[in-house]
């Protein structure tokens, strides 16, 4: 059927069909349409809402996605009709059933996934079915061949490129902005692509981003890195392994990582940077990803096989988990805190020596340090300045001012100080609570919120002293931040609750600061 | 946040926020809000799209599915913010997981359902969780009383209630319309809800829908079965179980049906409407839903079980499902073929015996008829004309024409015969691909589309004979149904494939009528 486009200012995948014209094709709300562009003879596929009176018969209405997606202007002619069921919803069906995924069989359901021809309703059914019936390593390294050949590729005319992952699931984990500058300071390549905040309070690219802009395409990646040996920047404006984007989507209600999809989304990554040397810090500890050493080593020697399956050289360091990495979390706080390291500073201890070792393990595996010098070596280009300018290069090449100090990024105006209720140890600090106080106060979208810990778990407290600050950009935030940690109770002194808030006296007496 | 309603045609769960407004309350699109009407003070949950520019700041468009669930008006004031993730998706998170769902876990999960409280994809991982780790009985039986319970009952003041359910797969299955009449012109009453057709060529639904309106709420199909004994009506549209109406989209693509939903959803539409004697039909047959006689004894071990538990009195028939029942398929073809038997056609076979047998066991399980007794007390019911009479006053209390005659329902005036291209015997007759070709005819939305099968497996036929029509009620549909023929091939005639179609010679010469 052919139809005159009409251009939707919606927010949504899919198209608008008069319920008349969605009867003549036999196509009913929620289906799959084929929208053929008569001009480029392009198809797509888009899922179909029905409206009786918002177009006429022979419009169809186009969201903004899929206007993209197909690529048409207003009133041009496209063809429709109904689509053909994917037939890769009998490969899902297959992996539901406990089969085994072929190559071929992944290569197309990842197209699928990219083409956005699934529904979320479909790729959830895909994404549920590996969890539950995990993928073997053949299947997994499948998977991570089609993510990378479905997205964009960079190839550098030297190596080694470097690259590091960060698994996640410890707060304040800032240690990518200490290590990128550290290791291209080293004379090594690191086009580094990382996530927004998912469950966090702030991905590396959203902390990167109060320092310049994060959003570039594969090519620029490319050129700024062959520029200064370096950039942070946002992997979901690169089409790098696109699929990925889509799959966090869906595993994100859930909270789950199925362990294949981790592993193949990871190293795709890192695969279609053109890395050849990689490090993957792995947090362990009850609230992490990774709650026991055994599941870490496990976990460690699937990545270097699946690395050896791909032609990469992978370490793995299992790293303590049940600690926050420096003082912060939150956007511009982590921000500060990383840069004034970068400046000169000589704490927090636990951020320093993270990014050390890790940036230590890079340095070694590419030659740049001898066995067991990486660290020393690494601390040796953190205190000389060298990474310090490094990342002023970075900073500058992506956009941002680099002549910004860490004195410059002020938290969220408004701000509350929870004080110890007595004297006595901090005895239980519960990171998992803490990232939901700093996304109540707004973080990330909210660059100035987040919370400062001023005292960490085993450290002594008086009472009347801070123990941590709330930090929000907007005064009902921050409201909404103390409301939810009167409910996750995140910190205990010496056996007694913090169990009092303002209005209903939480603390021994906390005060509001502007 | 207070905003302003907009009510925009568009037939999709959801509200669009300006962006603007979006960022004000940290949703982003795809986020779920709550919508609370100030007028009623009801709260809903809703996804969110965005736009730039379809509405102003302040506005919310609301969709039409939405505008029904919050009931209000253009114009009027509600009040928006983030919704709290749903608990449930915690529960499903722990079925994923292979854990068992406590009666309370279960409850929250079927009303979040019922309330649209999840996305379709979250519904989606319920139900892959479930098929993938089935239920045990316990939680079947918690399932299926809160199916029952999350929408509206039938209460008869007198017993017994009877019912009837045929578990599907098997083409042409037009008994429904036989049995009803039968058990109710035995004096029973048997308030039938059915399904539209899913993944079939009609449900009974659709057929019904020929002779009458089947779209009724609960309070109306308790009034029509008190006075004339039965209906037969679409159970879409009685909001009795509705969660099983969400399960079936989500599993329609997958084309799976998982154990536990399968018995939860049948049996709680018989015990919502109040049945208490349940006669189940169990299609056995390499194409149908339960291949071998031992699952086909199983499932009937289950269904008698959660029968128990519920205090139903309940009996299978394990019935040969390799074959078509009758002759056609398609909503016209199959009225006129059940109608022509209940004004007194001897014929077709399959169809009288099918529907006496299981007419019969209900009649001997609520007494009607002494053991063994009960197909000879339907066929004579049968025989007198009374079910007949009892179909004509279903069909005026449904408000249809009870003076319609078989011979007035007429398929679609396009067609074409496939014939025989050589002498032989039909060894081949592939019940999935005739369902195909039917459905590429138009049916079940094309009322008169459907095929007419005039040789059924095992019948000698010469060169040139009919094996089958196929008739649809638009040109193009009929092409597409044919197309479908030539891809399926459904039929075998002694090894001789009919591999020709029109344009292509498909059969010994086909001819078409109009």
């Amino acid at each position: 059927m052919k139809l005159t486009t009409r251009l939707i200012d919606i927010e949504h995948r899919g198209v608008l069909l008069h319920s008349a014209d969605a009867r003549e094709i036999s196509v009913r709300g929620g289906d799959r349409v084929e929208v053929k562009n008569r001009v480029t003879g392009e198809s797509i596929s888009a899922f179909v809402d029905t409206t009786a009176s918002l177009i006429d018969p022979g419009v169809i209405g186009v969201y903004r996605p899929t206007q993209v997606q197909i690529d048409v202007l207003e009133a041009a002619e496209v063809e429709v009709r109904a689509a053909d069921r994917p037939t890769t919803l009998d490969y899902i069906k297959k992996k539901m059933d406990g089969g085994r995924l072929t190559k071929d069989e992944t290569y197309a359901i990842i197209k699928d996934v990219v083409a956005d021809v699934l529904s979320p309703s479909e790729l959830t059914a895909y994404i549920i079915s590996t969890y539950i019936n995990p993928l073997d390593m053949d299947e997994v390294e499948y998977l991570t061949r089609a993510m990378v050949d479905t997205g964009e590729r960079l190839h550098f005319p030297s190596y080694p490129i470097v690259d590091k992952h960060s698994i996640g699931g410890v707060p304040g984990n800032k240690i990518t902005l200490l290590i990128v500058p550290i290791v291209a300071a080293a004379g090594l390549k690191i086009p580094k692509t990382s996530s927004r905040a998912i469950t966090g309070a702030g991905g590396t690219a959203d902390l990167m981003e109060v320092l310049a802009p994060v959003e570039f395409s594969a090519a620029e990646v490319q050129q700024m890195t062959e520029r200064v040996g370096a950039v942070i920047v946002w992997g979901g404006a690169t089409n790098i392994a696109p699929a990925d984007d889509r799959f966090i989507t869906i595993e994100y209600p859930f909270k789950i990582d199925a362990r294949g999809q981790m592993l193949a989304s990871v190293m795709a990554k890192k695969f279609a940077v053109g890395a050849n040397v990689v490090a993957i810090d792995i947090p362990v500890g009850e609230h992490t990803k990774v709650p026991t050493i055994e599941e870490g080593r496990k976990l460690a020697r699937e990545f270097i096989e699946l690395g050896e399956r791909l032609g990469m050289r992978v370490e793995c360091a299992l790293t303590y988990g049940e600690s926050l990495v420096g003082h912060t979390i939150g956007p511009r706080l982590e921000v500060r805190e990383a840069l004034s390291v970068l400046e000169g500073a000589n704490e927090p201890n636990s951020l320093i020596q993270k990014s050390l070792s890790i940036a230590g393990i890079i340095l070694e595996m590419s030659g740049k340090a001898a066995p067991g010098e990486g660290y020393r070596v690494a601390g040796e280009i953190l205190e000389s300045g060298r990474a310090y300018e490094k990342m002023r290069q970075i900073i500058e090449v992506q956009g941002g001012d680099p002549d910004v100090k860490a004195a410059d990024i002020l938290p969220g105006q408004f701000s509350y100080v929870v004080k110890a209720p007595g004297n006595g140890y901090v005895i239980e600090l519960n990171n998992r609570a803490l990232i939901s106080i700093a996304r109540a106060a707004g973080a990330p979208q909210d660059a100035g919120a987040g919370i400062f810990i001023h005292a960490k778990k085993g450290t002594q407290v008086e009472a009347g002293e801070p123990i941590f600050t709330v930090y929000a950009d907007r005064q009902w935030r921050l409201q909404k931040a103390l409301e939810e940690g009167r409910r996750l109770m995140p910190i205990v002194v010496e056996g007694m609750l913090l169990d009092r808030l303002p209005g209903r006296h939480w603390g021994g007496g906390g005060s509001y600061g502007e």
